[in-house]
């Protein structure tokens, strides 16, 4: 089948997230990337381009999407890798162009941004995914499967936490570049952990049990010396349906790298699994002692062999999760291209609705923890 | 040096912390069990007593008290075991007879047994040892060391967990012993969870920090058909100082047995410590790899070799912790015969001042969760 | 039950083991130790009795095995902890009055000693106890039990492994007692490795499939400058039936402290057990999950359950697992006290046959090794 | 950079190995496939090539070498996929022209084709890479530069192991193609698990140590109904300089996938990596806690955070550390195709030489198995 091709945004050299775009795109080699306005300035967009062997480089997204859009051999969708202020002017653009639009999280850095590009992806007949990569990792897939199937029964309670330790110290004050854009308000919204990793944690618990976060009290906090978003939240949650829950994020958390850990109860079992150990889902039915189910190996269902490339106990990484997204996003273009309803072709994979929560969530959070912590809706 | 003459109370045949407070006893050799009232009928404590070889049985504390008082070879100590709402009145006995009271948690039922409580042992000269057994454990004595001597800076957030799952089920309604009072406010208290295991969690939390909680934020829930106290909840915490943490009770969370967790993060390192392997503690100075102490092992302070009784890799376990607290209630025993101020002899041992931090955070948690989830003072 | 009068050779101050059967035999308060000849003079000996409140102190094992069988309320039982040159003259010593005995492993320092030993126990009425004491962890009795039920099937391969860091520099030259007598052949006989830890391995494997090793193939090496026993061995086993091992003895392995390992795979499964974390069994039936049995927990059945003291998820340890010997060692005493066969009063209980089998092993190892490391028969 | 013109030998439907080389010379950009001969029959070739959308394909290797190389944009490499059986004639067809051999791993099925091979490479100018995958693996490369700069002193203990499950039952007899071929000694060789992962263990071992197996005591066996070729082998090793090991592999050991595992010991220091969890390595410097080296994290050095791609905490696996092989075998090319000499450009990739090693280890493995396990030199 031929490939996609495949334009981006953002993503040039010093950045961490376009690289990890492209080689998630090429892994199950469904893209080739053709296109680029991957940096701020049409100089540095040419040079990135040129290093990375990409045929053509726009000065910017909105030259991209014009010139792109008027040629036969146009990109067919495009990856937005930029800092979270840019997402929507870029998302918008190709998608009034009719260019699928695979965008990274979260949504935007604005509650009204969000909003537009709600309107914006309803407007377009285009796809919108939403890279909330974590659930491209094939255990997440199967405790999904196993939670809908009901072998843990009504679900209770739910554990997320995502804590790291990166900003213990204030690196935006020492030239990391990945620390200055993330502590800034203006280019990340109103959530700093809450938005960069705890919009994951939230995303996860609910694509896992197919709930979703009615209210949440939260208590978020600064701890680097003169930062201003959220460096560690604190979050009560209550589910649709009753289920109740906590959730962590930080990033002030010394002897953590990207710790984010999911637990699900329910009245009969319960499901754990970590990001750093992606290839167990430790599972215990209730009464029964725990089990370890292993990607591609024992007690796996079609649920998760089916997004595995290798056998089990050969494991597969963060690059592989993030490729599956890829891989069903190419599914879903080549579906929708083929005439079918875009709702359909989505399937699991994350778009406007999860990032229309997670902004729901990053917005609760914040405005509960200048209160006094009471229930807040979403 | 000869052995500590020690009675019981409760304890009895069927229960099952009394077992662990004989053995515990047992352990260092530091005590005798030389009388008891064990059970609720004369009957049945006599039984109970020549079951385990105890000279002397009563029919009720009281005369317990008042005989064990009178003799010359009377004992010096008395053990309380009985369920929470007893504890109180049996403490009462012994502390106005000048015996030490050995006392398991929670202090008590009430609030205003509490506050008696603080009375009783604040007109007594006896010492008042709270079994906050978990705080015997060595590498929970090393982590507090290490806090204390600013390893890790100035603390920032607290990760305090305890999940259990054997209320997975109502087995309250099955005829298991432990669940009915456990789960019977009259017996228990107003806290379920968040009283038999949430106050562990929380004592721990603050032994090992030497902070104490301000306000909480809590949401409690009862998943148990039928069941009327909290068997999971979910609290956010705000210590003396500024630090924030959340803690986490849970009796319903299947693949949980005795799961209790601290995780502790400052300004310069963070520490990690699990109940269940409890012979290692986590430690990662900020910026350097996470390492591994092990109780009697390479990096291990005198803080937890002193409680400790076999070399590195002979794991001790949860009676061993347990008899720390015994030893050294028989040194502050000792000491205080010997002349020694009630203060200063109580050392690292849990006493009132853990029981009524205990019970006021019980109260706060039941309290705030009625409401709205809003910042509650301890 | 009254208990039983226990009397104790070796384990005087600066030993190691002799505090360790103290606990052992206390915990469970089945016996009373009332009697001691600790150390190697009369006056060190007498030093430590008072020390630990031990009433009788003989300035020898033999003065103390004519005394005590010559009182009505003499001795029923001896503990043996010297250092290997030493127990079979002790143990005869008793065995000859009828006393009867537990033992420290290995069996003696010579073979000549071993066979000796087993004519002495043939002789006697009394029992004859070795303390293999890992063969009383609840898991590892879980782990016979399931072998013995056919849950693996035909037992085909056994790892076992004892890896310890230790002597990893020559601390036998640094003053250090506990490695002085165990790298000196004349106190602990023709193994290194291989007769203080080896031997546990070796013991534990054939404990938990009931198989006994035929033939091996043994590499020993001494690493620590001067050393003459090994401090480091590796061996190829064949059991009778065709199973099929290896052993890793060391005492040089920096980052291992009792990291003692047994694994067994059977036609139909495979199981998991490490000595440092001992209240976990990792059971795999061929094809499915992996699972994690708990030691009173979700699995375990009679075998675990009834050597266990507290509930799941309430860590027993080294001490718990050394205690269940002296436990077990209690019922048997009191059953042939009782008219009981010594053969199935031992029941479990790992004795004579046991120590004969390590003998051989280490003495099989050494001369193996010797030689060009061909197959040796035991 | 122009990427480099690949082809490949083998890999058609049903192969796992090929699709995994396909992936790994994809994930960092440096390859294109652009010719096949990937099954015994053209048609099958056709269908698979067409499948996979690859430019030309060819009805055989020898066709394949032949045309490619008369091609000005002819292939520069490529990659021998096929069972082992084949690899010799393959490479020697492709080594002729010219043309970089990029080869999986064993070298050969028979001593005598790898003897032939080695002097069709030593005869070539071209490349010869063969594919110890592991070698790629972050922590291997930091493991293998802490041994080299000294921070485990003299290595003294080398335990390697690589046990699997797949075989217990005999899957050969039950139309798994991957199980029939490699259980067949016409195609696999004279080494059953001892040659399909014992040779990846014993690799590493090497690989990480910089030493040599000078000489091997052995014990296959076979448990599989039937099977000819070992499924489990006992090996104790000896050294170059001293340094003794053991080495297991087995495909009949349940509840094991892929847990090869890798210890080193030295007088100054431990080091442990797991192959299922290889993000991970475990320093022990002898006296000190054991620390957790993360690949870029703490700890890491250029040696592991050159050949790494995201951060740490975010897991690479299996296909990233594979495709470190093509990444380097791609700087290897260009760099002899710059001038370079062979030996130079190699750098630590495996080769002729690891390949021949491998070659030996087996023959010895077999030769003293047959025999009487007396040690047995390569």
């Amino acid at each position: 089948m031929a490939r996609i091709r495949l334009g981006m945004v953002g993503g040039g050299n010093d950045a961490f997230i376009g690289g990890v775009h492209r080689i998630a795109a090429r892994i199950d080699d469904r893209f080739e990337l053709v296109a680029g306005a991957l940096s701020s300035t049409p100089e540095k967009s040419a040079a990135s381009a040129e290093a990375l062997g990409i045929e053509r480089s726009y000065g910017s997204f909105a030259e991209m999407a014009e010139a792109e859009a008027a040629r036969d051999d146009g990109i067919e969708a495009v990856a937005i890798v930029t800092p979270n202020h840019v997402h929507f002017a870029a998302a918008q653009a190709f998608l009034a162009k009719g260019i699928h639009v695979i965008c990274d999280k979260p949504l935007t850095s604005t509650m009204d941004d969000a909003h537009a590009m709600e309107q914006a992806v309803a407007q377009s007949d285009a796809l919108f995914v939403l890279t909330h990569n974590y659930t491209g990792y094939p255990m997440i897939r199967e405790a999904q499967a196993m939670v809908a199937s009901g072998q843990l029964g009504d679900i209770r309670i739910v554990q997320a936490e995502y804590p790291q330790d990166w900003l213990t110290s204030p690196m935006e004050n020492e030239g990391l570049k990945q620390a200055e854009w993330r502590t800034d308000p203006a280019r990340s919204g109103a959530g700093g952990s809450v938005g960069d990793i705890g919009t994951h944690a939230h995303n996860l618990a609910c694509f896992v049990t197919g709930l979703s976060v009615q209210s949440l009290a939260a208590d978020l906090q600064s701890w680097g010396a003169g930062r201003t978003l959220d460096d560690n939240a604190h979050v009560m949650l209550r589910f649709n349906g009753g289920a109740r829950g906590m959730l962590w994020s930080s990033q002030v958390a010394p002897g953590n790298e990207n710790a984010l850990k999911l637990r699900v109860y329910g009245e009969k079992g319960g499901l754990e699994w970590a990001q750093e150990d992606p290839n167990y889902l430790w599972f215990t039915p209730h009464g029964e002692p725990k089990r370890v189910i292993t990607r591609n190996g024992a007690g796996a269902s079609d649920a998760s062999t089916s997004v595995s490339r290798i056998p089990g106990g050969h494991p597969e990484g963060y690059l592989e999760g993030f490729a599956t997204i890829y891989n069903e996003a190419a599914d879903a273009i080549r579906a929708v291209q083929g005439g079918a309803a875009r709702e359909a072709a989505m399937g699991n994979l994350p778009g406007i609705d999860a990032g229309m929560a997670g902004m729901r969530f990053i917005n609760a959070c914040v405005t509960c923890s200048a209160g006094n912590a009471a229930w807040t809706d979403l």
